[in-house]
């Protein structure tokens, strides 16, 4: 009999050679993967594929519960490996109109416009990019143009879109802004032409637009700039149609207020100066990743953030009810009103409803995938 | 030469081939991980060794780049493989004390201490699990025990500690509330015999204590509960020790504050009343998880939060300089003092420094995990 230690060697010897087999069977499938990617970018056909991810996932779960191997594991590693497969099918797209049509992009250096300039280039269009070094050559620049995209700062979208009174009838024109209302209106009254609002549903870190939403506030002639949308899905992108006035009061709950609270816990931590390390330290996983949701605004750049919540006098109405729910909720604590707490508390799980439960379960699911990578742990 | 359609249902076939493969080896790896965990269980090898975890990575890293397969890729299927083979190396452990030594879990059949029990129970100790029926007769089944542990909601743990006047005196008196200072005093004063607090930092949804962090609060004769510190390294623990003032110090900011934030965003949305669904919709994925961090407060128990907030009066000043703060940022807003703001908000990104950076990487890390799963997507 083998001492314990020798056991263990051999064993991990085993495991080794296993592993080394995985990372063979992932080159072979990456392979494989980049000939699906040609085929799909030659003819057209969509990168992402609802119906046939379902299918192989479901075929993988049924084989691994046959074989006593948990079917969620399976179902997580295939999902991983089918995300980097989209990534390296990086590769051409088909043009969803006649190659070589003109598109510009103003604001195309900026991150998100990077993004843009890059699908479009890779699906054959001629791209004309107009950034800062640009500007006073626009109007000759958009001449024959037959999509115009403005990707600028929000803060600048409505002055530039203000600009162009001069592009041809039948150009697209189109913007990518996170508020719709303002720009669609600007838009509609200067161009006489087809128009869009898009709000991309992604940062511009996002690798590209594979299973991403984009939301779509119609303009004007639609079936004017039909290609366009189509152009989006076999980008992979998932088109949802919205209005932009709904869209926009949305946008103040979910934008401003989140922001705005955001700001104000990292003023109250700053102010009250605790040591951040042994904070974080002394925090499970589930507190970290509420503090990093704090801290992650703050490397990001002010004036952009200033812009979102200042823009909107609707917003510091819906931000002064928000003050007064807080004093509200200090109250219950002065008066040490535990039973008004606990029926306000179940008042607001009804109102979220079944949704409640979802963020649970979601998040608990994310706290694990952050564990594998021992992320949001003590730095 | 064939056409695209049939193309791509071949290469599809070869995927699926592959696939198969993939869940093969994952069947052999657990064939051989499972002998892995006997064997450490037997001999009482830590279950969880991050020096082979690094050097097992390092090596099938290399091996991707030199087989031009994304090293991340093969990191990130790995560490989820090894998560699940801690799970089914879910078998019995080493005692790190004498087989039998009897251990009692008050509370016992609450969410962690079922945990407890079972991995005591795993570890060949004669577990007395002590709940509301059995509390009657607490002071017949305590006796001759070694360890006694109060896992019980953190409202009752001081009364349920100030019974306890009856143990040996070479019994270990333990806790696992979130808070420290307090029962670790009530624990000091009521039992001669060794004492130690101990925070678990994580939830009762945690799969064990493989790779989790338990922060340990010295109380008395620290050589007597050695072999329990031990125990818990053999169960895969990361201990860290801590003061238990400073400790409770730092709950205030982590939970208290962050559990208020949580509880009057949620009374605002539910005052304000918008559209759930259509919120859902227009948020991009990193908003849905700043919602879905709202949202999972109110899936949970109201008693424990009002039992968080409401036990401390400190809590109270801090949440009114807290409001303060809002006052003061409102103030901004209305006088539409931009450049303020962005001076304030240049302050804040000063004091969290480098953390800020890593918050931002980490969660979109994080998003990029949801997307895999469809996580946080419209529901």
């Amino acid at each position: 009999m083998t001492d314990p230690q020798t056991q263990l060697e051999t064993l991990r010897g085993q495991i080794d050679e296993l592993d080394q087999q995985l990372v063979d069977l992932l080159a072979k499938r990456a392979a494989v993967t980049t000939q699906v990617g040609n085929i799909k970018s030659q003819t057209g056909m969509p990168t992402y594929v609802p119906e046939r991810e379902a299918q192989l996932i479901a075929s993988r779960r049924a084989q691994a519960q046959q074989q006593g191997v948990p079917p969620d594991l399976v179902e997580d590693l295939l999902r991983r490996i089918m995300r980097e497969s989209y990534l390296t099918q990086n590769v051409q797209y088909r043009c969803a109109t006649l190659p070589g049509t003109k598109v510009a992009v103003i604001g195309g250096r900026g991150a998100l416009g990077k993004l843009i300039v890059s699908l479009f280039e890779r699906s054959h269009y001629d791209v004309i990019v107009i950034d800062q070094t640009e500007w006073p050559q626009a109007k000759a620049l958009l001449a024959g143009v037959k999509l115009c995209i403005v990707a600028v700062p929000i803060k600048q979208t409505i002055d530039i879109i203000n600009t162009l009174d001069y592009l041809d009838d039948d150009c697209v024109l189109a913007d990518v802004t996170s508020i719709k209302q303002a720009p669609l209106d600007a838009m509609l009254a200067v161009h006489k032409g087809p128009v869009v609002g898009l709000h991309p549903m992604f940062g511009p870190d996002a690798p590209g637009m594979v299973k991403q939403v984009v939301i779509i506030c119609h303009g004007r002639q639609n079936e004017q700039y039909q290609w366009f949308l189509e152009q989006m899905i076999t980008w992979g992108a998932q088109l949802t149609v919205s209005n932009a006035s709904e869209h926009d009061a949305d946008m103040a709950y979910i934008q401003v207020m989140r922001h705005f609270t955001s700001f104000v816990y990292g003023a109250h931590l700053h102010a009250e100066d605790p040591d951040l390390s042994s904070l974080i330290a002394h925090s499970s996983p589930i507190y970290r990743l509420e503090l990093a949701m704090v801290g992650r605004l703050f490397a990001q750049d002010p004036n952009l953030y200033a812009d979102i919540i200042f823009n909107n006098t609707e917003n510091l109405a819906l931000l002064k009810r928000f003050r007064t729910r807080f004093d509200e909720a200090i109250h219950l604590f002065e008066t040490n009103d535990k039973a008004q707490f606990i029926e306000q508390f179940t008042q607001i799980s009804k109102w979220f409803g079944d949704y409640a439960k979802t963020c649970l379960v979601d998040s608990k699911q994310l706290l694990l995938k952050a564990d594998d990578d021992r992320m949001l742990r003590k730095k």
